[in-house]
């Protein structure tokens, strides 16, 4: 099969981190993945909500949120209609989902984690870019506070990597453009840590059900493309380490 | 291992479907899975949403909601914060993307149905219930259009039904209730079409990440609860289209 | 005049109240008259509203709301307009105003009751089928505080039944269905407690203003209702406190 | 019983109507009672809601508020808070009830009213004020439309005004000022048309439930009070008329 | 040039500033410039905003809306909308800033005055005649503050009123009214103490960008209207302190 | 007197404008002027406002939001409050305000553009460098659509640019960073069109009040800056229309 921008199947689009684009944030990065470009940026604040004092624990949440000209026709502002979308908060529940495994929320203590991934710009795979790119925030959040002495060592049990897999025309393909996507019958969004787990996988058939014995052919497919941007990610936080 | 309600480990809760318990609506159906109830609804409107219209197909989507003392704690009215909560959100975006695969959208001609789904009483596994109730609502609507000389045949390409599975202390289990739920590690939300094909898979690893060989296993254990859920639709629907 | 049930003139519909339907509440009733179906459902909460702390005093308060299948046309949910309607505002005020008088607040002490009115199905008379109903659980729950001890007895100085009469044709008919409330004239909401003693009235001409003279009459004729109601209360009651 | 401001229990406070304080409505009133202030404009727009198009005939609706500091603490503003309080909401409900059924629909024809109803100073009876005020304002302006060749007569079938009446220590008040219906065990009001008919008649029992017996009572104590207002709008809206 | 009212280029509109006019606020006054009328009303309160606690100072803050026929055409509240405008915001942000500089905030202490400014008639200049009432109304509840004891001194360094300036033809006139308003190029708004030192200044070319060389010339004009406005403000708070 | 950052007390700091930075945009332009990042793009909408209908003119409007991390402290999204800042209303109202001038509203025709300024990095001067930045996407914006054959030239009459002045300590300083502008006892927004004409005036002292004499000698002290701006501008604007 021949895809749109001649990459094989199992293929990743050119996918580029770069730290400290926000220079006021504890921890910042922008991933770029082709076109897709979002954001990350990653809060420390000294509290956690509520429901969760006092339980020597932290919390880590994302926000999702799309600026109005990421994409092809303009976005009403959700500060205009008043609400987050739907589909935000879906995916803002998903990224939080996706990293608060990896964190070590004990040696975090009662903090808690903001992370803010903002679409710059949207040509599939937003999701699953923000959750690449917001590990690296918040590697650089928990760096800064073992450099300043709040903390002994980076509260994190492994990393997190995601990835996008699609069924088009019967076959798998890997990181799906927006115009891929479009066309796609089944879409799984797959989080793995560094180990290969699974932390999350979504797949629904926009058009025909598929067969179950194609789950386990995308997980491997996602791996596969979770390997390279996890390798990445190691050169980006190594650098952050030995800044 | 020794489930709390003494259930083996594929075995699901007691199920009922009931129809007509709300009389007003076109299609209705109370869902009892053990001491989950989730009341279903099917209204069909003469429109489809501005976005898609001259398209000659109709759409389906879901709506989801608690009652205040569905719980064990009182949940504040969405009504009252003025928004609806992302975990509804994303429960009834979940409910739509599971309704429409089986539904002939061109047969359907521009309609939309909206399901309205309120959740009665939380055991556990309300969005799987609700997706199992919903259809049979559904198809009480459908069949009501049919009846009515609306439409020649029913709009439907297939059944679907879902169900829960988790991984606690590294076993499999087949539809959590709420105690089970909060113990396990992982939690899957599988939903099927009456040939076995997969429209939804959703799990997140809210412990610890788990192997991506259980995803297979997770999956045929879901389907063996799918296969007694729909045997249940199958009998309640026959009782509508022999009315 | 022939009502379109066959009913009398002075004739309520077939009531029903079954208790703990909703079983995770402290209270729980749902109400049935005729067609009209109302769940009520009693929260005890351990605090007061900021405004009444420190004066040894509880507080009863109600929400009201309907499903959105709970008439012939979906209604909208307010969750998704963002605000409670007018009406249901009404309403609800009207239901605490209700059942504030019939409660020993200095006995409740400093806790707060939020009694939730959710409407399944309206067929007319919805507000005073909620007062009757929600009395059934504000028991309930009061007793669960008594046999948790910490109540010595029940905050109760009576009891409190509801019933609408209508003016249709110049003539009065108690308990309307909606077909009936459609075509009167004016229509009286009243709620008495145990004693026959005069807890709200509420009517307005929608059509034509009425000679003063029908307002005792139709007190006359809600009592009348109102003490089969308070008979259906006191069986469910005494069930409840012989448990 | 002495009233705290030496009137007859059958009294009412001193009342003045102003027309054209805001000269850029179509219909324009002030009205004081003692202290209380209410501000009543009338605008008519030139259609009618969705669910009334077509039905040749008009509607009339109402909107009440309280300036921030027509009280003696400042309240938060409904701007702030983005909704409508309940009671607030209530209130234009029952102004917009009242004066529908003086209004000859049919003669009005496809044209909405909207009656705005604001506080400038609350010192009780401010919902019974605005409906005797907003009369006034009504007046004026369908008398502007006959002006105008708009339409050939007054879209009116009678007038309106209300009043107040409490239970105070066992006895009836007319016209409660702020401190009085403080102290006030059950609380009416009473709006009816120039012809003495009721057009909406409103008790709660806010302390002790009282006697039925009391209900025409006060209902013949309001109409007292009533026809004084009558008499004071006749003369305001003959100057209108004559001007 | 002929101005529609016959003033001069650089005459104010007849003035007038009633206090007392909300009798139960601290602070109120109400304003009117010709036919523009605001009504503005001071509020003490024992408490600063969060932000600004253990600072020992205290902070001023204003609140701006229109009441629905203020205008020609009937405003939509924005308790209906759910939301405060954008330009009423603005609006509210600027009778603020103008205020803040004249008070000492040392001397008050930590307490916060909240300043609303309800527009009862709109006819150009709503906002700078708030400001100029506004301060009538600080002025007055300050003075209560002085007379119950709780402060020494009027916690307040200067007086301060405010005016409009507009280009019309290329001429710059006084104090414009609506109609006046709306053929004007451009538009200034300019604050003053006292002292006739700048507070405020604001201009926007609406219609063509202006000479620069006009600025001072604008601003000598409503120095000059500001020095009237000055005067009468005098004259009343006068009559405050020698009550 | 030294500034922080080593400026001549009348040199703008570095400023680059990069265009095409979201690629989807009709027009769009990144604006960095020290560490103040502001993103902006134009959209052209085939349609203007309800209320301009008919008229043959466009409109131009604007929208101006912080991202979370744009600031040293996190801000919450407006999203999640459900509504805009006044203080952003302000900015997006004065940014709409600046551009409408310079924009040949006949020539453009029955469009509309929306303009959205994103800040990316705050540290003073947001408001100014978003106009700045906000003409260069317009100007592609409209290059597109005259390349397009949709216009036959650039419906623009000039070119506009802001900076702001400060007073601190006594002097005047150019284009404030944040901590000038902390320090600051008045500010200037000022913007120019490309002859040096007014476009927007707006100052407050936050401080001091200070002398008129003060504000042609800040106006000078802009156009200086401004100058700096419109050269960037025209080089940037020179290389899209020479692409």
């Amino acid at each position: 099969m021949n895809r749109i921008d001649g990459r094989q199947e199992n293929q990743i689009r050119e996918t580029r981190i770069t730290t400290g684009f926000q220079s006021f944030a504890e921890g910042s990065a922008l991933i770029e993945m082709g076109n897709t470009k979002v954001i990350c940026s990653a809060t420390i604040e000294e509290r956690v909500p509520p429901w969760m004092r006092g339980q020597s624990r932290g919390w880590v949440t994302a926000e999702y949120s799309m600026l109005p000209r990421s994409t092809l026709t303009r976005i009403t502002r959700e500060s205009v209609t008043g609400r987050v979308k739907g589909r935000h908060q879906e995916i803002q529940r998903l990224i939080g989902r996706a990293l608060r495994p990896v964190v070590d929320r004990e040696a975090l203590g009662e903090r808690m984690v903001v992370v803010d991934c903002d679409v710059l710009q949207a040509d599939g795979g937003t999701r699953t870019a923000a959750i690449t790119g917001a590990y690296v925030a918040l590697y650089q959040a928990f760096h800064r506070l073992v450099k300043n002495g709040a903390l002994k060592r980076l509260p994190l049990r492994d990393s997190v990597a995601a990835i996008s897999v699609g069924i088009v025309d019967g076959e798998l393909l890997l990181d799906l453009c927006y115009e891929e996507d479009f066309r796609a019958d089944a879409d799984f969004n797959i989080a793995m840590n560094g180990s290969g787990h699974m932390i999350e996988i979504q797949a629904s058939a926009e058009g025909d059900p598929f067969n179950p014995e194609m789950v386990p052919e995308a997980i491997s497919l996602a791996h596969h493309g979770i390997k390279s941007l996890l390798q990445i990610q190691r050169e980006v936080t190594e650098a952050i380490r030995t800044q």
